[in-house]
């Protein structure tokens, strides 16, 4: 697959919290089973299944599973860079196929 | 939020089929409740919640919830002309921080 993003699963056990840390990328996470809390800043929001949660470049962010199950979610990040290669890859397929 | 890529919620009731079509976007879907097929040409694939799949460009494909619950998914589809519009908004932004 070659995609202008990176993602992963994720699992939050109850109790787990998640370290603190900020990136240059963009980055949604959407949730998948349980839920949990997003804190940023000062800010902690309620993250449940369905949720889709965006945060910006350079947010300082953390996730608490303050919950009895497992919060599941699915982390989704990208920048300028991931996109230039995603290009690049494009304009080779579409030149294998002239 | 600015993302060289689209997506959208899905939810097939028990029973719906989707409707065949193909496009020259990447795509993944993201299986969040329940479970359907995936349908490509001559293979039907399980398509379960926690299941990612990968879609390639031009390749036909339809859903097919054949269970008693609701089917829920998130697609993400992306191409080439989302990430020129990415970057050059990378750039802008880039550009209003000097």
């Amino acid at each position: 697959m070659t995609a202008p993003f990176r993602g992963a699963w994720c699992v939050l056990r109850p109790g787990d919290v998640s370290v603190a840390h900020a990136h240059h990328e963009h980055e949604i996470f959407i949730g998948m089973t349980g839920s949990a809390k997003v804190v940023t800043g000062e800010q902690r929001h309620e993250f449940t299944a369905g949720d889709l949660v965006f945060l910006k470049p350079e947010i300082e962010h953390y996730l608490v599973n303050d919950n009895d199950e497992d919060f599941a979610y699915y982390a989704i990040w990208w920048d300028r860079a991931m996109s230039d290669e995603f290009v690049a890859h494009e304009i080779d397929r579409a030149e294998s196929h002239d």
